[in-house]
């Protein structure tokens, strides 16, 4: 599976998520954000806002990715519940957000999406999180 | 693909929404609320919590459900963003919500849940909405 070359990352997902590393066909990133081990899956296709105008056998790829990432979120942080979404309101290109939730994390029952304020990880916790992912998704870290 | 037959949908989803018919792994569910048009596909499977959970190809499965209902919202009613997801964090049954989102909705950009009051379709507004649905997703009305 080759990306688009012409694939370019929202700049809104670029300045608020760092990148755990590229699998098959998405980008995975890890949200700033520490209330919420938070996922986003964004397949690298130029252009591309739903999940109906991916092409079936790229939704198959997309839905094992995120099966892995759920399982390996699953794997860290014996979530409550998965929430697992395409929104896209504010950002519309397709992005897949995959959310470990706990019953006493700092949105719960609500959605995370808009409550309260992002309180980005410090630098240690922010570069050991993404160690750990990058262990657990067997995923390189990207070139600078 | 057999239902479950200890399959019971979730008593808070059969209060708010009423049941549009079955196709082959899903129950599919209109939410009672004008304010949005918004499906809900409950996968027929006892004990389920989570996307995870359910066997790779009935997965599959409910990805070809979701793009068949997500197709049918778009037809009709040119949505400007589709909204997908497996949250549960209130109910726990795993369901997914499928819902045609318009710039100038009642909750635009916010996700949709949580937002407001719901607010029940007249009486024939609901059946007029039912019966298209019905007609456009080649599902029977379920049997009383």
């Amino acid at each position: 599976m080759t990306a688009d070359t012409a694939f370019a990352l929202d700049p809104r997902l670029a300045a608020e998520c760092r990148v755990v590393g590229d699998a098959a066909l998405s980008r995975v990133l890890l949200m700033d954000d520490a209330r919420f081990p938070w996922l986003i899956l964004v397949p690298r296709r130029a252009d591309l806002r739903e999940l109906v105008e991916l092409a079936r056998d790229e939704q198959s790829a997309l839905l094992d990715e995120i099966n892995r990432v759920a399982h390996v979120l699953r794997a860290l942080h014996k979530p409550d519940k998965l929430n697992i979404a395409a929104l896209g309101n504010v950002v519309a290109q397709l992005h897949v957000h995959v959310i470990a939730r706990h019953v006493n994390d700092a949105a719960w029952p609500r959605p995370v999406w808009g409550v309260g304020t992002r309180e980005p990880y410090t630098a240690p916790a922010f570069a050991a999180r993404l160690k750990a992912l990058r262990t657990a998704l067997h995923l390189a870290e990207p070139a600078a």
